[in-house]
């Protein structure tokens, strides 16, 4: 059976986006991590699979490029929202959420910050806007649960911290009994942030949008920024805005690389 | 300006096939570099680009993911055979060779092997077809060039070969001037070998084409074998035929994943 496919990306993470709106598509995880493949299939991190929805404008199914079907990921939901054009709504595993299309990218809901202590969760109650404990010379993070957990450093200057080697350490402290996903960050001016991030299983990354999302809030809470804020990662530039009792909103590029046919027999 | 291409691969070695034929293409080595990048552009190990030859049917040029450009590649040539169809000649850097289009497969050649001890090259003069040297419990290796420098050793059990532990070793020692390719084979029956490569460069691989030429060659000269012979690469079954005074026949899977268009514009 022949599908039609978008290749896509969000600062550098890819996706291979398969419209299903107009004709369903049978997908196992072994077809999956096929089409994910990047040698002897089209190849990406994530393959997305774009639905019919009762609830929304359409269903965004996301697989990881092991098969797993996962709940959320932002840059893909920057993409599809791309891809829906205009203003829409998106029905995922972790909730429907706005998506709303600009140029060259797209704004999207990223869910409610939480603070509480065992939310982000911590193995013990401590106020999370400035927690008194510290690793070197990073100390007083606070930490913020954006679907998965982080703790933010602010310090001088981000690239005089050495990540690598902290970054494990932190993530493994057994204050965080589901480990933790480590965000160093330098305030720039009162919009703007610098970002590197520790991510949780995976190490530094380019471009971890649920780390500038914590970051900003972070940010916010603490009176250090207004939103919107630009955050600056590696990998380039997404904006956060967020106010107390809403979801986050981030902004940020979506490219269409190509648009292609292939076959589904091809992926077993 | 749009331009079609077709995502091939053979044992798992990937490319994007730009059939130039029709409508010329203007490739740069950075340009080349985008596209074979595999978040950001299509992604592949090597660019094709299939363009109106004056000799052949075709001319076939080819870069690596870094950009350069290099004169051959087995696997690439049975795709650019496969898309060719039928019985075609492909004009290349390194000559013009002749491709046959099978069932999922071409037959493609790969040239005259030499056996001189200057061609292949080594440091001093030395009988290839068994050099008086050993690395430990491997010994008096056979040394083909194939278009690239080889040293075969035949061994009982290829899988019992410490190969990523003595290849650097042998890659680097003084007696290759230009370093060497080590092949580690098994002669399995008359007309099969079982082979483990360590690429010069590169490492352990899958499937190497040149690696199974120049193995199958130095065991056809040595009388192990007779040709047509089947080389089983841990990414599955290259068959090489060879006589002495002719070009290397090397036939094997070519596979077709899928056809897109996508603008230059979007490469840079």
């Amino acid at each position: 059976m022949a599908f039609r496919f978008h290749k896509m990306h969000g600062l550098g993470n890819d996706f291979v986006v398969i419209d299903a709106r107009e004709g369903a598509v049978e997908m196992s995880n072994a077809r999956a991590r096929a089409i994910a493949d990047r040698r002897t299939g089209i190849g990406c991190d994530q393959l997305i699979i774009v639905e019919p929805s009762e609830v929304a404008d359409a269903r965004m199914r996301i697989f990881n490029a092991d098969g797993g079907e996962v709940e959320a990921c932002g840059n893909a939901s920057r993409c599809v929202a791309l891809l829906l054009g205009d203003r829409s709504t998106i029905e995922t595993l972790g909730g429907t959420i706005r998506g709303e299309a600009g140029q060259g990218g797209a704004t999207v809901d990223m869910g409610h910050p939480r603070f509480d202590w065992d939310a982000i969760p911590l193995a013990y109650p401590m106020d999370t806007r400035a927690m008194p404990v510290a690793w070197e010379e990073l100390e007083s993070p606070a930490a913020v649960n954006v679907g998965n957990p982080h703790v933010i450093f602010f310090v001088p200057d981000t690239d005089a911290v050495d990540l690598e080697r902290l970054g494990p350490i932190i993530e493994t402290d057994p204050l965080f009994p589901e480990r933790i996903n480590v965000n160093v960050a330098t305030i720039v001016s009162r919009d703007r942030l610098r970002l590197r991030v520790w991510e949780r299983g995976v190490g530094l990354t380019r471009a971890c949008g649920t780390g500038a999302c914590a970051t900003a809030v972070a940010a916010i809470r603490a009176g250090h920024v207004e939103g919107p804020v630009t955050v600056e990662l590696p990998g380039g530039p997404l904006v956060i805005d967020w106010r107390a009792g809403e979801a986050i909103r981030m902004t940020g590029p979506a490219t269409h690389v190509f648009t292609a046919e292939a076959d589904m027999d091809a992926f077993g």
